[in-house]
């Protein structure tokens, strides 16, 4: 349903065109400094009209916080917060909406709740992640500010344009390359984990593709609008890093931190993949390449590689966490399709509303906030776990494989 | 933590070396004919030991129910049910236990828990997976029965061997090939939905890899031998595909049907990707061509191609569900590695214990079955909102758009 | 935390100082025509100034719909909702904000939170029922247009002011009254169980108090006038009848019917004590007495009495539910208190603010829309769970009395 | 359903004549010494067969504990146990079968699950509570530990049998008493008091009945053994205090510390009523004698009086907490009773198997364990929260009355 998380616990509502849309983020620590311009950066980040690459609705998407916070401190009450609808009213009746759009969630909407928005697509409306945002970045305040945590991502790949191979995550598959020669220079470049452990979000933002390479965001500029040019769209994939993740984070069996990880990435809006780590391609590489060995770091063990992605058994082991999402081409497109109306007649659907052609560049604090969310939420239960376990006396009495201290 | 499911909902329990691994599963329908057969066929096609290609222990698995069905029938109260582990006793302390394995879990479940099991990776065993197949095999009885849903697995790629291309999934990405070809020819091929929608368990169990094509089976087989004689191992792939599921199902906005089919699928150890649908590929492919035109089926609104995999707004379509799973090569391998203890010692971790050189034949009945326990779940939670809002009277005064009637 | 229910899930925000309270309703069914004054009407019977026995300030408490409702009619999405706080302003610095108030919220929300709200107790506030009643509202909607479910509350004593014994709920112990005499003749009279089956919310609000005997709403209005004239405040308790709710609700064990009410009740307040059927009372009366006989009823199985309060084993049996809360008497008095300031110095906390000197009037609305939000969430599950059951075939070969027909 | 808790979680299983019943218990700390004996403990206490006073069946209930500790330490994971049933073969089909036990669950079973297993009532069975018991024991064992807390109860009355009124809980009404008289010295005595801050389980057990006054005991004992003899049965009540909880526990609003506690007294079979603090009768005392004064105790603000039960807005003060439950009489007697079949032909229903004529002396220790699932679970949750606040830096500029240091 419409919330997510267990003691970080995040609540929306809103749809395109009802009055507001907004979130209740329950859990909040109490006693943190919080302005309502550290929920805005990240939610100007998303908004529409940023440049010609995105839908041209300039929409301010201010947020009022309603709730929780006095004097700029949090009181760990719910934090209740909204952004108004530009455009509240319903739209009118047109002839378009005889069709539901084809890849939409327009029928799918409609068959399950048999009653559907003027909007069409009801809850799968973009505008849905605005309360998801604005609570992220609430949690990216706290992580930031008490662990350092730095969650930073960036568009990796538009249609068929990626990162140069020696900057890109792993996992491109070959189909059928000599299936006795195992090996993987190619695949987890120093490179990319240079890039991992560095990017920042000025660097990401320094290019309205939120492409770090500048000549690949060139290129990928160029598809764009090519595909807004031929009233078409197109996807792309956007990789996340976060760094300075404690480890110990990540609840097994069901709740391990991938699995929540993946939950969170594939319930935004036209997701269609998520790997992390090595991902689709760590299946090709052998155990004896792909196992991550321990060396000591900091005083503390660490990995000298890190296919496992900072994740080990569905737990944080402390090395960088990446993952990379697949966002399939926009569905709302304006060229003219042949398909079916509701009821079933054949047709053509001609063009309606003005979209973004590609979605990754907006989608990219859409992932980070999520991101932010799930550590959150893992922290919290984890702390609680860590606290009532450092109350007991240490046991003496065990053999000495059941305590190995770690280093 | 070790619950799943809201209205179907399992709880599982159980290590590699305690007395016995099982789970509850509250929420299943009263009145559904129940055999411990019925479960017993899962568990039996999950456990060791039925080919070369695993590992050699011969673990009976026999499932014990304990509660919760009476004269073959469930009463609709939970359903307790246990496997005894043969090896009950904790493991004796050894020289290798001073080392986490490389890329397992024994590290990150010390930093987590501050003890360990003699296993080590506690609750990350695979044993622990018996608990969900056995609650999943019980998901399936009732699907099967009362809608005709069928969940069939199968391996899709072992290491670098994929299913030939004119049957594989649509995900096999591109790096900077022709970026302004927006070709999909060889992507979702008419053959590979054939597959889809005729595959059986049947067929998939013919060959051990569980990989329905022969050929490629074969090869396969090679690759695991190869990596078993070099005391290595390997990853690979599984498809998996759900048929007749109705539409309407997923709860948007953080339970859509893909985050909660991700969430399930990367909570099964070593996975490390999930795609639904066209997946990462559909990234690459335009708005235009990727989009499901709608045409009528069987007196109903179906699609013509099948890019979403049977999702659109994370609700059902009623066209094929169709999604794969990345899962890495295992990381407790036989030969040496060159690794630290966990006081820091760099050292060489010589081999221990014999494990599955390859996974995924195994993997495929734990895919199956979580799929099953992800679609009851949805079918319970959409069952209830249909029969609400089939009690309220018709409202005649909306406009057409509102409740537009689907075909 | 901020959440109840399952199906129908109801999520508030808000203290008495911020800028609005709120909630987030997901799970409503879609199809349900509704109005923001279906909305209105019970909290309009919630908020204060309605009379001269309840606090002077008199907040209109208009609701402000934000999404999930369409041409008048819910889409099955979250609908989001919030009314204006009137002061939103926090309060000044003030002496007495040394002391923290005696039996209030004060000190405990303080060594919760590390940090407090203006207001002290942050979200034990009386505003922050605003949202819930506005939930309940719905959830009334819905389940009176479908179900004629009837929710009556109304205030069952005063300080020691009670109902005529002759009307009032059953139990009043006894203390030490002749132990071998289990005559009951007092406790359940047909009397109490007429008034259950018809009195209305129109007639409970022709008293200011809310108590539906004329005379004896009488004597306790010149009881919370007396407490008013005294700068002091008194209890009282709220009788509540559910009518024609359907068999079958209540999820055993931990969700017995019984407890999510006694849970949604014990939640209001001010709140200390809570009995369904025949409560205290039931302990003192021997089974032989207390048993609910069966008899035909309108061509299905009902009861002769009632002790049992419509629930038997956590599960609605179709009879009226009824039960009783005991609310405290307000912490908040103006007379001068003997205490301790936070630091622990002796002191005497002097008069602020103006309050209720008696909140069972204004509760009323409290516990009928709770209890409707109970009835929703636990109809919404059995739904699912009758749904999913009656699509099985059925099962001849079962003895007959695990299938025992009902009449 | 049947899982009860958020960070400490339990899910049960079973019912009379099935297999056997358990649970598994989620989210217990890791590194806590468990032996099965701790958890036995209390499972002899709830046993039947203890005395003349209880069901003559003589089962052992011996705990077999499943997973989740080894070498006699927890180690974090899921803690499976099971106590297998004596009896496991479903009856046998009698007359009697015929008919719904008034009062029982046998027909509220039927209507929820359309089948019914062979005890009727199914998880209405008093062994269900077998799991629940077992898993507050392990909660006991962490809390006595690491906080010192101690929950004891004991039976306050049988039928109209009270403790003396010096000694009794606050809570007997009067009714229409001299509504003038605002006189409280009756209500909560310095006895009273002394009573919960002293009392024992050694003292509680010493005594069949678990009432600590013997001459109360005694005439409890002759109360029980007329209605045994008369083959009837009566009710009584379970009061119930747990001291030293550290304050700040409790989770507003829905999850108040008393609304959790309702909902799991209230989820134990036969119960009808809870009341906590001065419950009922605090209804009837003015917030002028009702506040408890704040005086400094041990260094730290505590309360001169304790109406409040140790909760103030939901959340723990650090004082004694005291709550009270009401069982009603058994529904199983061995007296005729006149009543209708399932098909609704009148007849009488004679007497079937044999059972407690009063349950409160085995409720004793069910009391006790569902309280310290209760408080585990809630202090899992305040040390996340205040673990995560730690970590903040303090916040200088803030007004004094939002910081206030406690004493």
């Amino acid at each position: 349903m419409s919330t997510f998380g267990s003691l970080f616990r995040v609540t929306t509502y809103g749809e395109s065109h009802c009055a507001s849309v907004g979130a209740i983020i329950d859990g909040c620590p109490p006693g943190l400094e919080l302005s309502p311009q550290d929920i805005q950066v990240q939610l100007s980040r998303r908004r529409p009209g940023q440049s010609n690459l995105t839908t041209p609705r300039d929409e301010k998407d201010l947020v009022h916080v309603q709730s929780g916070i006095e004097q700029g401190v949090t009181l760990g009450t719910p934090i209740g917060l909204l952004v108004k609808n530009e455009d509240q009213r319903p739209k009118d009746y047109s002839e378009t909406d005889l069709y539901p759009r084809p890849s939409h969630a327009d029928y799918t909407y409609l068959e399950k709740f048999g009653v559907k928005a003027s909007s069409g697509g009801g809850r799968s409306s973009a505008r849905e992640t605005i309360g998801r945002v604005a609570a992220g970045a609430i949690a990216e305040k706290y992580l930031k500010q008490v662990f350092g945590i730095e969650i930073v991502a960036f568009v990796s790949s538009v249609g068929k344009i990626h990162l140069p191979s020696n900057i890109a995550p792993p996992s491109l598959a070959e189909v059928d390359g000599d299936e006795d020669n195992d090996d993987v220079a190619d695949a987890l470049t120093p490179e990319f984990r240079q890039l991992l452990a560095t990017i920042t979000r000025e660097e990401v933002d320094k290019h309205p593709t939120r492409c770090p390479h500048l000549a690949t965001a060139e290129r990928m500029t160029k598809r764009i609008i090519r595909a807004k040019e031929s009233m078409d769209s197109i996807g792309g994939t956007v990789t996340c890093v976060i760094r300075n993740v404690p480890s110990g984070l990540g609840e097994p069996v069901f709740d391990k931190f991938e699995a929540k990880l993946a939950q969170a990435m594939m319930s935004i809006p036209a997701t269609k993949a998520f790997e992390v780590g090595s991902g689709f391609r760590g299946t090709e590489v052998p155990g004896s390449k792909h196992n991550d060995a321990f060396i000591v770091k900091d005083g503390k063990l660490g990995t000298s590689t890190n296919w496992s992605g900072g994740i080990q058994g569905g737990i944080t082991n402390g090395e960088d966490i990446y993952f990379r999402i697949g966002f399939k081409s926009p569905a709302t497109i304006s060229q003219a399709q042949h398909t079916a109306q509701y009821n079933g007649t054949p047709g053509t659907l001609a063009a309606r509303g003005r979209h973004d052609p590609c979605v990754v560049p907006r989608a990219v604090p859409i992932v980070e906030t999520m991101a932010a969310i799930v550590v959150m939420d893992q922290l919290l239960i984890q702390n609680s776990r860590k606290t009532a376990a450092g109350l007991l006396p240490p046991i003496t009495t065990l053999p000495p494989t059941m305590v190995m201290p770690s280093h």
